[in-house]
C-alpha cells in the first residue's frame, strides 16, 4: 500500500489525492491519445481542451466577467515582481506598495531595480510583519497600489481588501487564491505561482483587466509583455503543460467535488478555527500574528523553546505529520492548511500537538 | 492494457517509456517521503538530491569542467532570445547572428528590441532556410556570435560548429541538445527548452560559461539575471521541480540504459540514416532540406501534392503514428525523431510510408 503522510508544506505543498490519482492513472495514455500528458504538443485539440477548461474554470470561481483575462506564464511570482512595474507602471507616477513581509518586499525591490518611484505607502515592518496595516493611504496619483493577499512567512492575510477607487489594485495571491471569495473588479492584476493552492510548481497564474493592456510599453521583450500571452491565449511558445494540467484538475475538484468557492471556503474557515482554537486555549504553544491578521492559510506558532521545536518536529515527522517547520529566515513552527490539506489532517495535528504538551508542557 | 502510439511530434515529443513508467508508478509517494513529487519541497533534500544529479549528469553527458555552469530556468528558449543579449551584449560591441530560420530570426528579432547592434553574418534565407551557410564570417569586434544548432521546422542540423576564436559561440540547442557529441569548449552559453531531447516542456536547461558570468549588468532584475541562478543553484525562487525531475530520469536514462552520448549518437545516426536512405531510394517522397544540411532530428518531407499528405496524416494516424504533419509556417511532412524515439517506430514509419506509396505511387 501507498504510504502518504499529512502534508503541511508551505509550497509545494499538498494536492487533493483524487488528482494525483488520476495523473497517475493516465501517465501513460493521456485522453485516450495514446501518449502521456507530457509528450502531447501544446498546439493539440487534447492540450487546448485542458487549457480552455482551466480558463473557463477560473473564470466561473472568481466570476470574472469578459473584462478580465486569464493567463498563464512561467517564472513564479518572482517574475511578476518585475513584470508588474515593467508592464503597468505609468510615465511620471508613482508606484504605491504595502509592505507586509518578505514577498513584499522582494516585489517593492525589483520595482526600485527597473527605477520606478516606489512609495511604501503603509508597512507593517516595526512589528516583525506580525500584523496587516489597518490604514493604507490611498493616493489618487498612483499608476497602482501593490498589495500581497497572504503572507506565508509570518502567517498574516487580509480580511478585507484596500478600495483605492480608480487606481489599480494589484495583488500577489500565490497563497491564498482560490481559498475564499473576493471581489475581483478593483483588480487590474491578480498573480499567484500555482504551487500552494493551484497545482504544482512551474506555472503562474496572471488576471488582467482588460484597461491593463493597454498600458503594456510596445518596447519590451516579447516574453515579458503580458499582451503576448493574452493575443495568443497562452501559447506564444511551449507553456508549462503538466502544470497547467495538473491546475485544471485542481479547479474542477473545487468545482465540482468540494462545491465552489463559498464551499471551499468554509472549510478553510473550520480547519483555521481548530487550529487557532486550540492555540489560544492553552499556553504552550503561542501564535505569532496578530489575531485580527491571522491568515487561514499559514498558522504560525512558537513552543517555549527552540529545542522543543525541534523535538516537536522529530515527533511529528514520526507520527506522519510533515512540513510543519517555520521559513528559515524565522523558525519557529507553520502549518500551511492550504485548500487540499484536509480537515483530518488538521485534527490529527491538533491531536498530535496537545500529546505533545501534555508531555512536555 | 495501455494504448500506445508511436510519437512523432515536434516538441513536446516522445519520452522513454520506462521514465513514464517510473513517474506513474511513484506518483503518490515520491522517494519514501509519502507524498507525490508534486508537494515535495524544493528545498527539502529529496528534491536537493534530484536537482544535483541533474546538474552532474549534465556534467558526465556533456563533459562539462569546472569552468560551466548548469543551470534549470523557466520561460523557455523564448525568453532565452531575450536573457541572452540583456545578459551577455557588451557596450559598444556589435552581436552577430546566424539566420537559419524561425527561431533564429525570433531571437534575432529579441536582441533588436532590446536596442542591441545585430550583425545578421550569415543566412539561409534565400533558400527558405533549407541549408546551413558554410561560411561564417567571424568578426573579432563581435560580443558573441549567435547560432541554432538544430532547426525543428526546416529540418537542417550544423554538422560543425563555427570556431570563432575568442568571440563567445551562443546557442539555441533546444532541438537536438543530448542527441550527439560535441566540444562545449567555444561555448560561452547553450540554452536547451526541455521539451524536445531532455523533457516535458517548463523548463529550460542553461549552461553558461563562468566567465559570461562576468558580463551580467548588475541592475538587471533578479530573475533576468543568469547570476542569480548560478549563486543560487536554480533555487533562488520554486523551479519548476516536476520538470527537473523527469529531465534527471531522462537523463539517468541516456546515462545507464543507452549507455551515454556516443551510443545516443550512434542510435540517432541509424534511426535517421533509416529515413532518408528510404526517402532517397524513391521518387514519391521528397526531402526538403538539403542532403549536406540534414537534421538528424527533425526529417522533413514533401508528397506530389496536398491531399495526398492529408490522407497520410489520416492513414498514419489509423497505424497508430502520431506528429507527423509538418510545421504550419510551411506545411508538408516531419517526422521527429528525437532521442526516445525507438528504432521500432521509425522502421514503422517506413513500412507505412512503403505501404502508402505503393497504393498512391
Amino acid at each position: 500500500m501507498t504510504k502518504r503522510v499529512f502534508n503541511f508544506n508551505p509550497g509545494p505543498a499538498a494536492l487533493p489525492l483524487v488528482v494525483l490519482e488520476q495523473v497517475k492513472m493516465e501517465m501513460l495514455d493521456f485522453d485516450g491519445t495514446g501518449m502521456s500528458v507530457l509528450e502531447v504538443s501544446h498546439r493539440s485539440k487534447n492540450f487546448e481542451t485542458v487549457i480552455n477548461s482551466a480558463v473557463q474554470r477560473v473564470r466561473r470561481l472568481l466570476g470574472l466577467d469578459d473584462g478580465f483575462q486569464v493567463l498563464f506564464l512561467q517564472g513564479g511570482a518572482s517574475l511578476q515582481f518585475s513584470m508588474v512595474p515593467m508592464n503597468l507602471a505609468l510615465e511620471g507616477k508613482p508606484v504605491d506598495y504595502v509592505n507586509t513581509g518578505t514577498w513584499a518586499t522582494r516585489a517593492i525591490k525589483e520595482a526600485r531595480i527597473l527605477g520606478k518611484e516606489v512609495r511604501v505607502v503603509a508597512t507593517s515592518e516595526d512589528k516583525e510583519f506580525t500584523y496587516i496595516p489597518e490604514k493604507v493611504p490611498l493616493n489618487p496619483d498612483a499608476a497602482y497600489l501593490h498589495i500581497t493577499s497572504n503572507n506565508t512567512i509570518r502567517g498574516t492575510q487580509w480580511k478585507s481588501f484596500p478600495e483605492p477607487g480608480a487606481v489599480a489594485l494589484i495583488s500577489d495571491m500565490s497563497s491564498d487564491i482560490f481559498s475564499r471569495r473576493f471581489d475581483p473588479r478593483p483588480f487590474g492584476l491578480i498573480y499567484a505561482g500555482a504551487q500552494k493552492n493551484l497545482g504544482p510548481a512551474g506555472v503562474t497564474l496572471v488576471i488582467v483587466r482588460q484597461d491593463m493592456l493597454e498600458r503594456v510599453p510596445k518596447e519590451l521583450p516579447t516574453m515579458l509583455k503580458y499582451t503576448t500571452y493574452a493575443e495568443n491565449k497562452s501559447l506564444y511558445n511551449t507553456p508549462s503543460c503538466f502544470s497547467i494540467y495538473v491546475c485544471e484538475l485542481v479547479l474542477k475538484w473545487i468545482e465540482e467535488t468540494v462545491g465552489g468557492l463559498d464551499s471551499m471556503e468554509q472549510v478553510n474557515g473550520d480547519k483555521a478555527r481548530i487550529l487557532y482554537d486550540f492555540i489560544d486555549s492553552q499556553d504552550f504553544y503561542r501564535g505569532t500574528a496578530r489575531p485580527d491578521s491571522r491568515s487561514l492559510m499559514n498558522v504560525t506558532f512558537l513552543l517555549p523553546d527552540a529545542e522543543l521545536e525541534k523535538e516537536f518536529l522529530a515527533g511529528a515527522a514520526k507520527a506522519g505529520l510533515a512540513g510543519l517547520k517555520g521559513h528559515r529566515s524565522v523558525g519557529g513552527l507553520r502549518a500551511s492548511i492550504y485548500n487540499a490539506v484536509t480537515l483530518e489532517a488538521v485534527k490529527t495535528l491538533v491531536d498530535y500537538m496537545k500529546h505533545f504538551a501534555s508531555i512536555h508542557g
